[in-house]
């Protein structure tokens, strides 16, 4: 029998003293008095006190004292202010107890493998029972966010007049990019249909059928090694729109973004964000997605280096070898010698053969390798970084790759030691201007930054057939924190340039045809202009959660070899089921 | 070069008469008059009429000229009043038209296959170039409304309190219900995820999590042979809520409904919608999805059949046949007799042998059959059904399946051929107390109805040991204009319910640990009360647009055979990409 319940276990306050209500949920705690028995009740909402009183009578008082955590039940009672000095102020129910009248007990439990309310399990056990870990206060905070992430970004698509339509998960294989995960066919032996790894063509031809905006938020597939970050399935916000340039679709992500940092980031962002070029961002910050909650910029000193007598420095300008390095204030005092040795173990990971640092002092420079630097040589270094006493200045002279790579990753190794910035707060920008290809030595053609369906910079477009590694794509990311948060691109309206771009990437007219004829043949048929983007809604959860396991932000995550351990998906089928998609196994 | 839109094309009217203006769309229509020539220019708000005047240039008019139907265009131009008599009522921007003082073509087109204006194209050849064929208004409309019955959706659940929750496509085959589409695992060879047919036991998990209120658009997938009402896949509004009883989710359901049918039929619903049993929705409709639109009720007389000389009543009897029959207003003088003896082969194609029929009469009755109802029996039968001159009785002898079949389909035939109702109007009901379980003689076990997590009635839960068949299921299903738009049930939470209705459905112990273990050990671990329902998404969108076609409703929809003819899914797919999922084709 179900008692109705009157109120959430959050929800009653001293206003509800001397009402009858109420209460389901689970048992969160309890504590025999002898004469007194006390239960807190739980469910999404929050957690009420309930007390079985003696005058409830001895056989609901022994009801009440069978129950154990995780019990789920039914109360009846009166509300009733908590004696002076019993208040939680923590909880908004915490002046009021329940005084039961009547208990049902819906469902019984063991004792669980972990406590709801303990130290965090091992992730085994958790993605085991999973529906257990789910109750955490932790994870139900997670998806109530989750879910209001997704209402927000599709009241302020909607207000903007974008539509959701929903594209197709049966779609078909398109060999560019990840791999796809294959669902073969019954009715038509030998053919498959892919799991889409975006819905990038189908929102094209949206904008070629005319409805001018689009969104949708889309689960994508993707069938690769998978790292803490990176699930099979995912979900971005996925828009599209017509008649635009890339400033257009920007500023129009941008009222979306300000009304997130609004809600969840508790902040009014200043519009137009930051925009960097592709090209300033790798140089001064070594990366594509800087982290610009701090400075800590790269500066080229290859200039200020060849006034040094030092030999490392010399045979990286032979070598033609950068010479960069970025200054940590405050970092000269903090990092010990044996921490110095650490962070040049940190930057050969990155491939750097070694790492020159300089505590820079009032007068001079320390380190081993300081007498190189003559004093003219220092006062320069010290302007070139603003460097004041304290400070640590690293350098690394290697290639542009990796000189990009082991600074970056000092910089927010360093920045995160030195706390140059408040980790609750939130930098939004814009990295543009990305290239438009990249050559493939080893399958000797161009490959696609970001699809083969970006448009180049028009200013660029000339170069698309004398230096194509040279066109710059009129591509876009939104970075967060130092991570890609979301990137799209104008895509190209035009059959003649989307087939100059195919035959770049090495397909011949015949094979684009074959995989991608319905997209030329509507780039053919009256194809507006339109770009669009997409954002990564599992990240953006797990940024404004605060977490970083991008597992915690999905409701029912697959392990890194892709098992549910739950459902134990994926299983073994009969072989009537294998027979009928006309596949069987082939193992060696 | 883009030039920048300053309104759609839906926008201008006599307000901006005189205002510099840009527009962007498609060429809808073109009229050469020699020193006029008009274009009309078409986006997904509307149409607008641009005129290139002889005072813009020869050269301008001269690339007027070039433009054709579905050219896509940036127009630059001033608004003016269009001269008296040349207004459009019909459009919002008929008493206007722009100027053009700059054209810009975007892309051009060739002719289209088919008239974006015309009459509906043969469905392969709007299915080929969907990109066009979504170009036409009537389908445009569709999807705009799929997009504001999605979000009114969303809204309702949210303002109650809902959480949206995505659950996983990549999950396990659960082998009861329809064929699973099948994913073989690359990681895991010979182990195959599973596309959901629905979010069933995902979403019963959530319950057991405590999220107390969950729903998802959630797409799901069949694989089984396609109508035109069916698609491999389609979206459904997935909900759930704990501590409920079957009254709280129709209640709760109550709410969407009423909005829907506010913004989407025009009309205030009286709560609560009209509930009718299973058994009486059979019995008096001869069916458990009635269109109630309409009376027409089946009515039973074999008790008045029995006082008739007719040897067909009589071997019915003897039969243990039952003997029913609807009474049509109007039917007897709508029909002649050759328009019966269609009704009588109609009736025929659901297995009646025959097809009593009786055209009322001031006095009598007429039809070859008349002379064997007595006037004392023709007076029971006019009561009995209400019948006035001018009806027609029809009335089967069969079996009950039989019966019901026939008159149920000549029911809803009569009802559309003698307009007894406005085919505009939208009649909600639910159908509730379905069976549990029906029995199933081949496979010589029970077979769910609904699907195996359903509950039974609580006062039919000592049935469950002695009779089976009788027990009736906590379900219910929304019925709109005879369409099952939705249907839910109250779970199982009870372990040890849940494992005897394993059983019964052949279900060992072990096979039901193997298949479920999962639920089962969910709901040993503290499973509240919990109930829920799915309504068709696209066939809610098929009812409020006006449509019969599933296709109508999916942007990129497959034909029965599961095949995009636009992109050509499913396809061939690269040696290299099965042998990486460890299959290969078994073609026999």
């Amino acid at each position: 029998m179900l008692l109705k319940r009157t109120h959430t276990c959050g929800e009653l306050t001293k206003e509800h003293v001397g009402q009858a209500v109420a209460l389901n949920g689970w048992v969160d705690a309890w504590r025999d008095f002898g004469g007194l028995v006390f239960i807190d009740i739980r469910d999404r909402y929050g957690v009420t006190q309930v007390v079985f009183e003696p005058e409830a009578g001895a056989e609901l008082q022994a009801q009440a004292r069978e129950l154990r955590n995780e019990y789920v039940v039914g109360i009846r009672g009166t509300v009733a202010a908590r004696l002076p000095g019993k208040e939680n102020p923590k909880l908004k129910t915490g002046a009021v107890e329940v005084r039961a009248v009547e208990l049902v007990v819906y469902n019984a439990s063991p004792t669980p493998p972990f406590e709801i309310n303990g130290p965090e399990p091992n992730e085994e056990l958790r993605l085991k029972y999973r529906f257990l870990d789910l109750r955490r206060p932790e994870l139900q905070r997670v998806f109530i966010l989750r879910h209001e992430i997704g209402q927000l970004m599709r009241k302020v698509m909607t207000d903007m007049n974008f539509l959701e339509v929903e594209t197709p998960v049966l779609g078909r294989s398109t060999p560019e990019g990840a791999r796809d995960f294959l669902v073969p066919s019954r009715v038509h032996p030998s053919h498959y249909y892919a799991l889409p790894q975006s819905p990038q063509l189908y929102k094209q031809l949206l904008m070629v059928s005319g409805f001018d905006r689009y969104f949708q938020i889309a689960r994508c597939f993707r069938d690769e090694d998978l790292r803490a970050t990176r699930q099979p399935e995912f979900t971005q916000l996925d828009v599209e729109m017509s008649f635009v340039e890339d400033y257009d679709v920007m500023t129009m992500m941008e009222t979306l973004v300000a009304a997130m940092a609004k809600q969840f980031g508790g902040e009014e962002l200043k519009l137009p964000l930051y925009r960097i070029e592709y090209h300033d961002a790798m140089e001064r910050f070594g990366n594509d997605r800087p982290d610009l909650r701090y400075a800590l910029e790269l500066k080229d000193v290859a200039d200020i280096a060849e006034e040094t007598e030092f030999r490392v420095f010399q045979q990286a300008k032979e070598a033609g070898y950068r010479i960069r390095g970025i200054c940590a204030p405050g970092g000269g005092q903090a990092y010990s010698r044996k921490d110095l040795d650490g962070l040049t173990e940190f930057a050969g990971s990155f491939g750097a053969k070694g790492l020159v640092w300089l505590k820079v002092e009032a007068e001079t420079f320390a380190g081993p390798t300081a007498k190189f630097f003559k004093p003219e040589v220092q006062a320069k270094l010290r302007e070139r970084f603003d460097a004041k006493a304290g400070d640590l200045i690293l350098i690394v002279a290697d290639t542009q790759a990796v000189t990009s790579q082991s600074l970056t990753n000092l910089r927010s190794r360093l920045a995160a030691e030195l706390k140059l910035y408040d980790p609750k707060t939130f930098h939004y920008s814009w990295v543009i201007h990305f290239p438009l290809l990249a050559w493939d030595a080893e399958e000797g053609r161009y490959a696609a930054e970001h699809h083969p369906f970006t448009m180049p910079m028009v200013e660029d477009l000339h170069l698309l057939d004398t230096d194509p590694a040279k066109v710059r794509a009129q591509a876009y990311d939104l970075v967060i924190n130092g991570e890609e948060a979301g990137g799209g691109t104008i895509r190209v309206h035009d059959p003649v340039i989307q087939s100059k771009i195919f035959a770049l990437l090495g397909l011949s007219p015949e094979e684009a045809e074959e995989k991608f004829g319905f997209l030329l043949s509507a780039l053919r048929n009256g194809a507006p202009p339109h770009g669009g983007i997409a954002l990564g809604y599992d990240r953006l959860v797990m940024l404004y959660a605060g977490l970083t396991n991008i597992r915690d932000c999905i409701a029912f995550p697959k392990t890194a070899k892709g098992t549910d351990l739950m459902t134990g998906a994926p299983g073994t089928v009969a072989p009537r089921q294998l027979k009928e998609l006309h596949i069987r196994p082939a193992l060696d």
